[in-house]
């Protein structure tokens, strides 16, 4: 131990007595950190996971004010670099977080409860919709599977691709409808169509498909032309709270995150308007274990509007409505490979991606697709599918065979 | 029409009214009335589904002035008779009241509020689980099925007999535990001890059973001796709050309803502290679609201390301490046709229950599962197994196929 080190006071030992507050509030994450001056130190243990970079003092303070935001900001603009597995890097460190604000309950809740105030009108989702979905088709076709599935995959065999674990998903959901030949299927939120056009196309059914991107629906009726099934199935560029008419089926994959808290009565309220009485209805969505607020980086980033309800949150939707809650089946480790699997993807176009929009762009995105596998791993994120009829509904499933092919055929 | 029908000043007319009155806020249910003096009239439409008959004014009076309560007791006490099918009958005017209440929701919510500011402290749980449980095992003998399964039954086939039902509800709940030999398994609350029983021979694992109901704990104890299974299953006379040690698995089926909405809180802290961090746990209990309170004759005669919950107000459970929920599963029309076959079972066996208790005491508990099975056929009670994890258990079961026998086999 030299003289400076000893006495404590040199800018050098602030900086990491700083930093090592930064990261003991970040639940001392198993890595290392090098300083800009070449210092390079554990946080937790000996075998760091990875190590952070600091390129300057500036990211430094960044982080101490806001810690969410100001990592996220960093690492896009190239203040912060990770040396190492970048995923492995974002995993112990959500992990961290996570198990160290495990104790919390209220404060989360309050947030949340906060966060539900801001209410998303039509004309504020096509602005989030536009600021996400609209980014080209040709940038998500460059990582997604080829049916450009954007949702949690379904791995049922341990070795699936992501391209089979997707059509999967598919038909474990078009299972869980029991979708019969000839009914009606109404889709809330139908991304580039792919649910929609295998639901026309394998289990004869008739589709109506929302979405309010433009991007996306373009691309859908494209495909649904020359797949041919433009007979039984429409894509129609609008709002959820359009739908109107009756259908045998309801089904939204990965929107709920879009629609609010402050939206959850309206959406149960108009499912409860569109379904026959003797239907069924499906919503598959990321949540959580317990309430709490969107990351504020993902929020300014990445989803503007969004929030990730809790089981509990979800109720809105169902029990002011009278549906009987049928059946939840949470997907989280299914999550956590998917986005694993679109980050591998992504890697390999990353310069790509660069080139067309910006160095900054493309970081952003390795982070977010990082983060959400992460978030799935360590349980910061749930995946739900709920399964839900009227609660007059006599003629539901007696039990849930009917969902595994093995007893069951597909229709 | 006669002079005294047009002015309808008579007394006779006056009963009428207030009958038709009473049966105007039960959602007019298709059903006649006779009253004392022989008047027989419809309530609604032309074919009645039953008679119910008013013996006396006195009976019209307590109807009015507390409708639940009052409709028990006069049923219990004759001064109320049903001509015609019971269980028909019962079904009708709970459907009818179900669809006339069905646009509320913040009313019922409040009242659930209100009643879960009534905390069951263990000496109260164990006068409340006497007042039920220990009614003499005699008495239960006789209407349920050998196993003495005071539960939900799962008709896995639609021939299946009560019995059969019964053992595939046991082995439903073992698979969706995913019980491997050799496991410890703790129940909470195991009535006659079938499942820890089952759990014990079928599936190779050391269960300790905790029950406050020393008929039924004493019962349990000589079935497991008889049977040879007590050298790796304890039956424990003592309230769930007194489980120790940690376990593999912790199962309650049927006795979160006498829980209470205050202690929802305490009972997830218990798994949370018993459970092992790779640990399942399923809780298996009546449920609602949306927060109400207990009837109110029930909560007089049947489960004093008792309180059915909403899945939102479950979450209490699970969310503040951050377990996952991976499965949710409701039998809401499976505990209907349990419920119908007891009170037939019930039927063959009211006389002698008449002698053995009273008259009264027989009466009233024809109403109380004629009422159970027409509360699930009308969706005004739900069903739900939820089956849970600590939220950083990633050795979570991948899909639900291994809960289906067609596809894997039973251990």
């Amino acid at each position: 131990m030299d003289a400076e080190q000893s006495f404590g006071l040199s800018p050098g030992n602030i900086d990491q007595a700083i930093v090592l507050g930064i990261m003991k509030s970040a639940g001392n994450p198993r890595i290392s950190v090098r300083l800009w001056n070449g210092n390079e130190f554990p946080v937790t243990g000996e075998h760091p996971v990875a190590c952070l970079e600091f390129l300057s003092r500036r990211a430094v303070l960044k982080l101490l004010t806001a810690p969410s935001v100001g990592f996220g900001e960093c690492y896009s603009q190239g203040l912060i670099k990770i040396h190492g597995d970048f995923l492995a890097f974002v995993n112990e460190v959500t992990r961290a977080i996570t198990r160290k604000g495990s104790h919390q309950f209220y404060l989360p809740r309050l947030k949340s409860d906060l966060h539900a105030l801001r209410r998303n009108s039509t004309r504020r989702s096509k602005y989030n919709a536009h600021h996400h979905y609209d980014l080209g088709n040709d940038f998500y076709r460059m990582w997604l599977d080829e049916r450009m599935v954007y949702t949690c995959a379904y791995y049922d065999t341990p070795g699936a691709t992501l391209a089979e674990a997707q059509v999967a998903k598919l038909d474990h959901v078009c299972r869980k409808l029991d979708l019969k030949p000839g009914q009606t299927v109404v889709e809330a939120g139908c991304g580039w169509g792919a649910l929609a056009m295998h639901m026309a196309e394998h289990y004869g059914v008739e589709v109506k498909a929302y979405n309010i991107s433009r991007a996306q629906v373009d691309w859908a009726r494209e495909k649904a032309a020359a797949r041919g099934l433009d007979n039984r199935l429409e894509f129609i560029l609008g709002d959820y709270r359009s739908i109107g008419k009756r259908f045998d089926r309801f089904v939204s994959v990965g929107m709920l995150e879009h629609v609010g808290r402050a939206n959850y009565r309206t959406l149960g309220k108009l499912v409860k308007r569109c379904l026959k009485p003797e239907g069924l209805a499906l919503i598959h969505t990321i949540g959580r274990s317990h309430p709490s607020s969107m990351d504020a980086w993902i929020l300014k980033y990445i989803f503007p509007g969004g929030h990730v309800p809790s089981l509990g949150e979800m109720m809105a939707i169902f029990e002011p409505n009278r549906f009987t809650v049928l059946d939840v089946e949470n997907l989280r480790l299914h999550y956590a490979r998917t986005c694993a699997e679109w980050l591998s993807n992504y890697e390999a176009v990353a310069d790509k991606v660069s080139e067309m929009y910006s160095e900054e762009f493309s970081r952003m995105w390795r982070l977010y697709l990082a983060g959400s596998s992460a978030g799935f791993q360590s349980g910061t994120l749930q995946l739900y599918q709920v399964v839900f009829a009227h609660g007059t509904n006599n003629r539901v499933p007696w039990s849930r065979k009917y969902q595994y092919p093995g007893s069951f055929g597909r229709t």
